[in-house]
Formats: C-alpha cells, sequence, structure tokens
C-alpha cells in the first residue's frame, strides 16, 4: 500500500476581531428573549439597550426578566437614548403598517434595523408605497433596514435562491417545508388549528385569520432573486383532517377534527417559468422536512433532514443578520442585497 | 369537507430591465466555451468580445470555432479593445502567480474580472502579498475582481456557509463531497489517478502532482466566513485502490490498480472548533453526493441528492457571478463580499 501523503498549509491571521457592535433590543418576547440570549454568548456582538412597550417590564433588568443574573440593561417602554448601539433587533410585529412607526424612530436615532417583521422580508409585495416612504428615511439617515428570520427569511427563499448559484435555465422551482408543530411551541400548535372542527376552522379560514404570514412574501422574493416578472401570486389554503385523531403534549385532536394545514403558492411568467411554495404544518406530522428541487441545467435536489427548526433558528437569522446589515447599502433592502449570509462569531 | 380557501396576491412589477451587460470572454477553452454559449442563451448578459492566446483559434469567429452560426464575435491573441465590455470572464489557468498580469491588463481596461483560477477563490491563503498588489490595482481602476467556480468558490464553501445562517455557536463543520468521476470527462479520471498503479500514484503523489486544487482555499473562505482563527491546514491525500477492478467508457482499471483519490482538509481554532473537508473522487463510486453536516444550535444536515455536477455547475457559477460583481464593493473580493449568490438570468 503506498502510504498517504500529509501536508500541512499555514494559514494567515484573519485581520484583527473589530470591537463588539453594540446592539438595542426592541421588544422583550419569546424571540427578543431569544436574542438577548445569543448576543449575551457572542464575540462580535454586544448588548446595551432594550426596549419593549409592556409597562410590566419597563424599569426592570433585562437578565433579572429571563431569570438570569441582572446583565445592567434596563428595559425601557420608549427609546431615548440609545446607548450608543448601531443596530436594532427589533422583534415586535408581523405586519409593515403597525410598526413602521417604530422602524422610523430606530432609523431616525441612527440605527440600523433587522427586523422578525414578515412583511419586511419582501415589503413591496404588499406596501409599496410604505415601503417608497421607508426607504427614502433609511437613505436620508444613511441606515438599513432588513427584514430576516427564517420563514420568510431562509428556508423558503434564501436557501433556494442560493441553490440557483450553481445552474442555468431555470424553468421550475418547487419548495417544500414540513413543520411538525407537535415540536413546537403551542402557540403554533393553535394557530394551526390544532384541535379545532373542520367548521370553526373553515370560519377562521374564511376571516383571513388562518395561515402562515410571509409565504407570499417569500415567493415574491424568489420572483425578484430570479429575475422573473410573474403575474398574481395564486394561492390555495385547506386544513389537515385527522381521520383518526392525535395528540401533542399539549393538544388533542378528536377524530375528524383539525390537526393543521397546507398552504400552497404558485406564480408563473407569461412564457411558463413556475414558482411553487408549499407548507404543510401539522401536529405530529411526521417531523420536519425542507425541500428544494430546481428543474434547471444541471436539475438540483436539495434536502434539509429534520428540516431547519423554527425558534432556535430564527432567532440565530436576526444574530447573525447583525454582522450583515452593517456592511449592506443603505436603504430599505432585502436578503438579496447584503453579502453572504452566514453566522456572525 | 371545508373547501380549500383560494386567494390572489397581486406581485408589483419588477424594476425595468436594466441593459444587458456586455461581456468580454478571456479564454476560449472548454469551460469558455460553455461560458460563451450560455451567455449567448441569456437576456441579462451579451457576449461582445473573446481573448485567446491560441494562436490556431485568433482571427476566427466564436461561434464558428464552436460549430455553430457565426456569431460576429472574432477571437483575438490580445486584449486591445475590450469592445465596450464592463466584465471580463476570466478561464486560463489555475494558479494566482500564473495569470495576474492576465487579470491586471483586465482591470487596466476597466473591467471587473469574475475568474476560474481556483486559488483565486481565497488568494489571501497563498499568496497574501500578491492579492495585496492585486487589490491595489482594483482599487486605484475602481474594479472587482473575484474567484468563483463550483469548487471551490459554492458546494465546499459557499453553501456550508449559507447553512450556518440560520444556526449559533457553531462548533464543528463537515463538508463531505463525493464526485464518480466515470460521470465527467476522461481528464478529470485521468487527473484523479484512475487506471495506475499504485507505485505511479506513489510518485505522483510524491511530486505533489495529485490532489484537488483549490480545497484549501475553501477551507481557509469557510473558516474565514466563521470568523475562526485557525492555525495550519492539516491535509491528507491517499489513492483509492479498487480491488477487484472497474471501469468507465474511457478507461480500464485492472483489479489492484488506483481508481481515484481521497483528500481531507481539516483545521481548528485554539478552543477547538473544527473544519473538516473531505472529497472523494472515485471512477464508478457510486455516483454523485454533497453534504454538509454542523454541529451547531439547532444542528443542520443539508444534502444535495446527486451532487452539484462538474462543468455545467462550474460554467453556471462563472456566468451568474457577472450579475453580483457590478453590485459588489470594489477591490480583491471573494464570494463572502458579493451580494446573495442566484442565477442572473
Amino acid at each position: 500500500m503506498t502510504k498517504a501523503l500529509q501536508r500541512r498549509v499555514p494559514v494567515p491571521p484573519l485581520a484583527a476581531e473589530p470591537d463588539p457592535v453594540p446592539v438595542l433590543l426592541y421588544g422583550a418576547g419569546a424571540i427578543g428573549a431569544g436574542v438577548a440570549r445569543a448576543i449575551r454568548r457572542s464575540r462580535g456582538l454586544r448588548l446595551v439597550a432594550a426596549v419593549d412597550a409592556d409597562p410590566a417590564k419597563s424599569g426592570l433588568d433585562l437578565g433579572s426578566l429571563l431569570g438570569e443574573e441582572p446583565w445592567g440593561v434596563v428595559v425601557r417602554a420608549d427609546l431615548g437614548d440609545v446607548a450608543g448601539a448601531r443596530v436594532a433587533v427589533h422583534t415586535t410585529g408581523s405586519f409593515l403598517p403597525d410598526i413602521k412607526a417604530q422602524v422610523e424612530a430606530l432609523v431616525g436615532a441612527g440605527l440600523h434595523v433587522v427586523s422578525s417583521t414578515e412583511e419586511l422580508a419582501w415589503p413591496w409585495l404588499r406596501h409599496p408605497e410604505l415601503s417608497a416612504e421607508l426607504d427614502a428615511v433609511c437613505r436620508q439617515a444613511a441606515c438599513t433596514v432588513v427584514g430576516t428570520g427564517v420563514n420568510p427569511g431562509f428556508v423558503m427563499d434564501v436557501l433556494p435562491l442560493v441553490a440557483t448559484h450553481a445552474v442555468r435555465d431555470v424553468r421550475r422551482v418547487v419548495i417544500r417545508r414540513r413543520v411538525d408543530t407537535a415540536l413546537r411551541r403551542r402557540n403554533l400548535q393553535v394557530k394551526t388549528g390544532a384541535g379545532m372542527t373542520v367548521s370553526a376552522f373553515g370560519s377562521e379560514m374564511a376571516a383571513g385569520r388562518m395561515g402562515h404570514i410571509g409565504l407570499a412574501e417569500s415567493l415574491a422574493m424568489v420572483a425578484a432573486g430570479l429575475g422573473w416578472p410573474v403575474g398574481d401570486i395564486h394561492e390555495e389554503l385547506a386544513p389537515i383532517v385527522s381521520e383518526a385523531g392525535t395528540r401533542s403534549t399539549e393538544i388533542e385532536v378528536p377524530a375528524g377534527h383539525v390537526a393543521g394545514l397546507r398552504q400552497t403558492m404558485e406564480a408563473r411568467t407569461g412564457d411558463g417559468r413556475t414558482v411553487v411554495l408549499e407548507l404543510v404544518m401539522e401536529l405530529a406530522g411526521g417531523g420536519d422536512a425542507d425541500e428544494v428541487e430546481l428543474e434547471s441545467d444541471p436539475p438540483v435536489r436539495l434536502r434539509v433532514e429534520g428540516g431547519v427548526s423554527g425558534d432556535k433558528a430564527t432567532v440565530a437569522t436576526l444574530v447573525n443578520t447583525v454582522g450583515r446589515v452593517l456592511e449592506a447599502p443603505r436603504g430599505l433592502r432585502s436578503a438579496l442585497d447584503l453579502p453572504l449570509p452566514r453566522v456572525t462569531g
């Protein structure tokens, strides 16, 4: 047998680490708390201020509030002095009209903003005018605002677009995400209809209160990233009914009741190039999975085995985007404009 | 059964398509020919000039040379007039010292450069001084130079880094690529030792002539992208011997001869965080596969089923990067600095 050859390649040192980036937390709910903990553990970021509108939290130390040692960061109800922060991580709502004034105040204070607001992942879809206003405020202040998260913001838009980097002639993009809500918070099980009667689900659905927020934003981002002019997005939403009944630790689904939902969105160009997003969120649905299929040259089939899990991954995308937003062009931006998405140390 | 809810979401039109980007082809070998064909089929790019040092090609129409209709693009031996090109796609060699003068001439003519040169994917690893010189030339001319490809440039560096965007606390990154060379050009089968005796392989290996160029560059890019200060890269290279013998359409591997090679690279930080790259290139090795495993919070396991195939994907990454390099910061850059990698229409 020929012996293996062993060699060493010296790696030149990295540029000296810059000072940690001072971050302001805006919104101290479940996701905000996760963000705060992650920033505390990071080398490259430093938590310097926290804002939450809840009067019960105001004046308390954020660490103590989260059941840890005091951190010396007192939660305030109003923005006020930003304590030298350069970037705000904003986690207060899903819809742009509800949070636009908050983001503008942050930008007015000279902060870049990384937001979990689902509609901000691709704000030009539902709010072209508000987006133009917010962009003008950002440019005036030489700040960058970007929405991110795991979905929208990563598994059903950014990751599939990155998969297209190694192909040409894309004709069809199919993105599938399966979430087993039994592995998640009770809140998500409830929001996806687990345990509801079929008729109650139907009423809620008809009232526009069911379905994942941000799926259309993902599709619009994918189409724009491909440079595809698409017409309307066609959406279909339906309950998944458990014939035999099922349960999680938190919720009982009787036989014939709803276990979750299936939501699909599709859009196509005039010459038939198509993007399809399918999201299944089901209690005891057999585990998580994420998948991308490209009909292209060459074809690509990418799978994330076990999926990209929810809240931890959402927290991660927010914290990791802080490292990217500093180097991004100014204005209201999207993941398409930022440097290569990756972990921030 | 509750009927599914159907809705339409109108998508605002994209910004008007810009004029196609004029591109100069520098190097008309196998990859360059693929690039030229892809540009001819694209909406967003336009081939305006072609340069190749081979005197046998000089003066000929590139389309005719590739067995197609004349394209009106005559191959020249020297750069000369760049015919209004803004970006050059450069595909002439693997090593920075061999091609630095070519790239500097392109930058001197005011062109951004996207290059297949493997060492340019992370030039700071082996050539810190040449990199600093080239960077100065780029900044002087307000141009951007970046190396890309499928490997290095995508499957073993960019894609694994993107997978870290949804996690925190990365402790270990393992990247595996398996290439079945029977599915590729004869040239790759030969380069990976298929059909050689074990002792001939050993001699070539000892002379530094075996192994994939660019694997160490991928590792260095991953470490830098993670912000990890790593020490030396430890490389191990060994032949894969076919006990029973095997064959492709092109090459016969007798029993006991070499079918391919296994190359692994590993580097770690002082506190034990580790990056491992494993590349197996084997004739009739059972098909292609690409895989990334992250030990992180949450953990991630990503697979590209059937792998990201070679020459077509290399061509695609080059052509697709033309769309990104225009929006990148100026200077000698890497994939870390460019906007989200994705197909260019």
